[in-house]
């Protein structure tokens, strides 16, 4: 294995409208991304174009240029805006016809949906002349790959499962493959290690983390700022040459980082704040409830996103009107009116109140003023309570003062709910 | 105004190496579209790089060959990472230089927050010569605007709330005078229909939007699926000597999609469907309560989305458990020992439990298995009833079979639980 042996670029390019005009998250371009890296190939460049052929044309003859890896995503279903497979023929000049095992496979896909295809589905098995045919194992568009001008271009559909499972199964077999036998190299695997933080600013962040990467280092160092915290990420630039020494550089910064970043560190990787949350409620054998009067239900759908959460959250309320607050969680109407629904003795109340209720061991409260409404001087939009019981007869709250949309502020107090209570375990003595 | 004049078209390029890697919603994009497309200015290619200069000089190289529109995002940060000033200088060969103003208008706004510039943040200062200094009324990163080959490139910073009101303030403005002045015409507004549907496959939707369109029509139809249903969009393709007509045709072609989508259709352009069922209750003086299981709180956080939602929003039950769906709502444990706690029997107990206890006018309820375990062959993941009361005695209830994993089946639940409640609210003789 040469030193110089050419390293491997990779681009992206989603295609949709839809997508150009965005407002969606793209799950694709993270998992493309994760699962090219690990083949050390680097996603350097993603272009997003509308269902428009000469875009998709441009696109392609613009990525040959600066990437030998191109995965393409959507704009192969059976409508008419989807022109994918006219674009990519057209581009590399081919011919597209009917392929028999593109159709076969479509085929028995509808089968199993009882369905046969019809004369719209027939297009999705137009293939490029010279193109490899890649299966499709859950839905009915194949996908295919072709190389043109000494690059690799992959074309595979938008749907998230299917251009996972696709990817997995006829993909990367073949990265594999074409690397080896080609004599082309990737990097040795491009290693990321994401870090999530909650609690600090984005300049604090980076204030704590100064000088942490040293001159020279092959090592990227990232960060961005969301209502859920700020994300620190840790990445080689892969180099064949480098990579044992890399390895050990970048296993110490990442000891360097965690100490730095101490317990405003809540998770690594692509573990979120629900996940370890219910990790260490489950690790102490606790069971949860929760109040939830400004965040409308988010802290109980973000828990409820961990599969077997049900083992550790029993129940929530969700308080929007005072009566509410009284009713269901027994919250003393005189309470209210001397300190306000949003206020740290109403937070408090609130996570007893549903503690016992629910006779579980932890209760979790939030009360806030979501906004735009509702705000006054010395309670402001933005001011938000929290509050947990563990039924030893002292709840405790906090404050936060957050600022932001509605969204934001809903998002942001969902997220120091749970970071309150993933804080108080850590405190607690391990059983 | 010559049917010849040039006609503008824009790229959106977006600056990150956390973005490239993807894995959240661009609301960037959208909004870009919004207000270039009002300008007649389309936005037909977007390209995210990561935060590395050559990447960046690149992308704009490439940029300026298909684009008169340039619009850069993010990269104005105080950190290291943050290159996009030096990457628009040098690929545009002109030199960095500090500016007054963009360092007063930086120390304005740090002032205000009681800090000072740190030396990190006098980095935000240095702007391209030549080019023309953008304020930022909210945050401390000043942008700039400047032409190169024929291009008018604009650099902001990512953050939302920041991006937004310079393009408003600033941008907007440029572009309006820029393109009077120059005879460089944009094309006429470029007017986007968007219809929001659920209930229907994108196939079945396709079907019914069969030759909708009249042949070379200057109109694009898009399709989109997601799990809250599929998303239809009308788009002219703005053309200077046609305005008039296409108007015309817009206005009849979205006569035809509503009355072919019928009440498949919800909502339209940026209309959410917890905004039309708000709109709804509140037509019809209606206070709703919800009882939910699988879905854990996410059709309380999204009807709580919207300002105002406590008008019509009283309060939800979270019922993990079985014990939470008896002691909360009353559902007699024979019940569910008899029917499972996911039955159109249960779903229907907890409707009329929640709308009881809540002594509002109408109780929504959801009982489900997200998956993915739990599932039994008689009842899989993804088996999910809908229970609606309305105190007549008579509730009702429906049964859904969704796929996918156990976000999408939240997802798809808590819209059919909207959707449900959107038609019968529908179906109501009207008070």
């Amino acid at each position: 294995m040469s030193f110089m042996a050419p390293l491997l670029d990779a681009e992206i390019i989603a295609i949709g409208t839809e997508l150009l005009i965005g407002g969606r998250s793209d799950s694709n371009s993270l998992f493309l991304a994760d699962e090219l890296g690990r083949l050390g190939i680097a996603v350097r460049f993603k272009s997003v174009v509308g269902d428009e052929r000469q875009d998709i044309v441009t696109a392609i003859q613009t990525a040959v240029k600066r990437a030998q890896v191109i995965v393409m995503t959507g704009g192969l279903g059976p409508t008419v805006d989807d022109c994918t497979r006219e674009a990519v023929a057209y581009a590399t000049g081919h011919r597209l016809g009917r392929r028999k095992e593109a159709l076969e496979g479509m085929t028995a896909r509808l089968l199993q949906w009882g369905r046969i295809p019809n004369r719209a589905q027939l297009r999705q098995a137009m293939i490029p002349s010279g193109a490899t045919v890649l299966k499709n194992p859950i839905g009915s568009a194949p996908g295919f790959c072709l190389t043109w001008k000494k690059a690799l271009i992959v074309s595979l559909p938008g749907v998230p499962r299917e251009m996972e499972e696709m990817v997995r199964q006829e993909v990367v077999p073949l990265l594999r493959a074409g690397t080896k036998s080609s004599g082309r190299l990737p990097r040795s695997p491009i290693v990321r290690q994401v870090f999530h933080t909650f609690g600090l600013a984005e300049s604090d962040v980076d204030a704590k983390l100064k000088g942490l990467i040293p001159n020279g280092a092959p090592v990227d160092l990232g960060l961005l700022a969301s209502p859920m915290g700020v994300l620190v990420s840790l990445t080689t630039k892969g180099n064949q040459s480098v990579s044992e020494k890399n390895r050990d550089l970048l296993q110490k910064l990442v000891h360097d980082v965690r100490s730095r970043l101490s317990d405003w560190l809540f998770a690594e990787g692509r573990d979120t704040m629900e996940e370890v949350v219910g990790r260490e409620l489950t690790k102490r054998g606790l069971m949860l409830a929760i109040a939830e009067s400004c965040t409308g239900g988010l802290i109980g759908h973000r828990l409820t996103q961990v599969a077997g959460s049900s083992a550790y959250v029993d129940r929530g309320a969700v308080c929007y009107s005072n009566q509410a607050k009284t009713e269901m969680l027994g919250v003393p109407t005189e309470l209210i009116a001397r300190h306000g629904a949003v206020s740290k003795e109403v937070a408090a109340s609130m996570a007893c109140g549903i503690r016992e209720r629910a006779h579980v061991s932890v209760g979790l409260s939030v009360t806030g003023i979501a906004g735009p409404g509702g705000g006054t001087e010395t309670k402001p939009v933005g001011l938000v309570y929290i509050g947990l019981d563990d039924g030893t007869g002292r709840p405790i709250t906090r404050e936060f003062r957050f600022h932001g949309d509605r969204n934001v502020i809903k998002q942001r107090s969902s997220q120091a709910a749970l970071d309150f209570l993933r804080r108080w375990m850590l405190d607690q003595v391990p059983t």
